[in-house]
């Protein structure tokens, strides 16, 4: 693991221009015994000659063994320690329905329930309403005011919502409200640290305004919540690489977690192809030191387990290359923040096929195409995700000399 | 290294069932230049296409270049960082006979030595007596009772035995009672912090008592007492790895050190080959999740320095292991806890060859047969030895996603 403070001071803020394409769960591996992994089968003209020029490798995101979540692999792509910075579940929760979490916030998960005439709860999960019937109550709950507090909560899912407090002297240290049971009340919420005693009145203030406005309306009609976390306040890209950042994604959390580091979030279009988001790429080109380009349905495709859709995903993606490779970028790094192997249908643990090209700086190794077994022979050799940043700045003249 | 709470707090109780397969020293050099190691010259049909199958890497027992002993290397191989936690000399002495050490015990290495009329040491080994002589002075120092404290003696080799205290507020922080030279008297036993005062004062009065029994009975007529060390107290895998974890292995030393962190030590003979230690796997094979089965003689004939022989071992380990590929082990993982060519005559630092083989869940790399320069381009890459439990258990799908 690279040491951030180190790399932070040696940081310049001159040097060259940086892409980071990841494609989200990239890592895969074989359908059948003797047979190939979804990128090694996918045709890929262009990456496989960026490889055979350039400098591949294995990121291992977390530590060996362990399959990380979206959040710490994205965090150890940016160069940051996952296990040392943490993004807590309210924050993700939010930031992955496109919710702006602000320095100071408490982000928080809520679930709707059920409870009884004696407010003790027959369903955790209020019958698991559909998405459209949580919007209706979410309604109720946005007519809750607290005293110099905003309150932003938007509907997530099914039976799921996200509650943002904004203002200042809030603390996230609260215990969840949800007892975890049926046949008990729900919890007050419960400061974990003094410096949380006021938060948690102002929480147990809006859970008594919830209760009213959800009263009759079954099976929707109390909340618990979860996950009580504050905006991170991670270092800032501009503060620690010395870059001007800027993040291409489609799917809102890729946007917050990007965001949470200092990222500006370029407007794009739910429907954005590969090609598509390559042209916001080149449209904001001379605005940025850095992109980071997020492509989603490489895991999604994973996740379904379908080893042929995963491929033709990866295979859209070099189609559509040539558009960022028209823009001569002096770093271009293509990876992954994990391994979903549509074999597995979940995130995995596998290290991750990584390329570095970057013409005027890399060494060139054997690998004849992107894939996991040319990269296990390359020249990054297998390396820690969070060393990644300090590789793609020094190949673009961005690290001055450790020492004299 | 991988972060150990990490993985105990990720490890979960379901999944997959592993065996680790050990052959002490297994890392070998080649005899000549341009031929063949050990493990390369020997020939393992069943390795190699376990090695064509699955995943294969070299492991660094500590750090790169620091031989290990068997202490530290197994405990890596268990996936405890050799560094932070230490196995001490009394306990591996006491160990390494077949003593159990309890929570609590004060194990000690001692020595017999010659004193003249005025106590001082004319001889630090007692003129190297043989085994059956130090045996004999050991069935006198049986005889000698601590209040409270229950003494356990045994004797090791020549002029060496094992001490073993056992009772209430013992504390090993105890000097050596060895003055090093000749011509001084045996130093007491010093407590180096005030919690060992009383047992330092135990300590004394046994060795008063020992000086007694001796007396006359030259060459061997005083002892010497070193590397008092307290039972390390180490986690157990059933509570980090959530793992039901037995040993099959024939060796003392070994069966200590899995009995430390919390195996079952399965009844062996003495004189078990490979293929009757495959056969107590399969004969347990029902009532554990995870099996490390240790070879000991690829070791011996290394430290031997028999080339031949330990290619030999390594053949007999291959030719019975049908018998543990019958149990159809969700993970099965063969290596060595440190390198012994029999050019070096002793452990080396050289990275110990490795395969992992999950059908379900491994790797396939360009490996076509088991043996150092085949693992030097596998999909393990070069790992810490103690990443290798992690993986064992990722490919045993025993490791629940890092964050969301």
């Amino acid at each position: 693991m690279a040491n951030f403070e180190l790399i932070s001071r040696l940081a310049q803020d001159t040097g060259g221009k940086i892409v980071l394409l990841v494609m989200d769960g990239l890592g895969g591996l074989p359908r059948e015994a003797g047979g190939p992994t979804e990128l090694e089968a996918a045709s890929t003209p262009n990456m496989d000659r960026l490889a055979q020029e350039g400098s591949t490798g294995l990121s291992i995101p977390v530590v060996r063994g362990v399959a990380p979540g979206s959040g710490p692999a994205h965090l150890a792509l940016f160069g940051y320690d996952p296990i040392q910075y943490e993004i807590g579940r309210g924050v993700l929760e939010a930031t992955g329905i496109g919710l702006e979490v602000l320095p100071g916030d408490v982000a928080i998960r809520g679930n709707f329930c059920t409870v009884d005439e004696n407010g003790l709860i027959t369903d955790r999960r209020a019958g698991r309403i559909p998405t459209e019937e949580g919007a209706k109550r979410v309604a109720l709950l946005k007519q809750i005011k607290l005293p110099g507090v905003e309150t932003i909560v938007e509907a997530v899912q099914d039976y799921r919502f996200a509650l943002i407090l904004r203002g200042a002297g809030l603390n996230g240290s609260i215990a969840d409200t949800d007892p975890q049971v049926t046949g008990k009340p729900t919890l007050p919420a419960r400061a974990l640290a003094p410096e949380a005693e006021a938060t948690a009145k102002l929480v147990n203030q809006w859970l008594d305004e919830a209760r009213k406005v959800l009263k009759g309306h079954e099976p929707a009609n109390m909340v618990t919540l979860r996950g009580f976390a504050m905006e991170p306040g991670l270092p800032k890209y501009k503060d620690v690489y010395k870059l001007k950042a800027a993040c291409v994604a489609v799917y809102p959390m890729y946007k917050g977690v990007a965001r949470l580091v200092g990222m500006d979030v370029i407007q794009t279009d739910s429907h954005d192809t590969p090609a598509d988001e390559f042209r916001h790429v080149a449209r904001i080109w001379n605005d940025y030191d850095f992109i980071f380009c997020h492509i989603k349905y490489t895991d999604s495709r994973g996740e379904d387990g379908d080893f042929d859709a995963k491929a033709k995903v990866i295979e859209s993606v070099d189609a559509a290359l040539p558009i960022l490779l028209d823009l001569k970028p002096d770093v271009l790094v293509i990876t992954g923040d994990h391994s979903t192997p549509a074999t597995y249908k979940a995130h995995s643990w596998h290290p991750v096929p990584t390329l570095l090209w970057a013409p005027k700086t890399h060494m060139p190794d054997r690998a004849q195409a992107f894939g996991e077994r040319e990269c296990m022979t390359g020249a990054l050799g297998q390396f820690p995700a969070a060393d990644l940043m300090p590789l793609a700045l020094a190949h673009a003249n961005r690290l001055v000399k450790y020492g004299a």
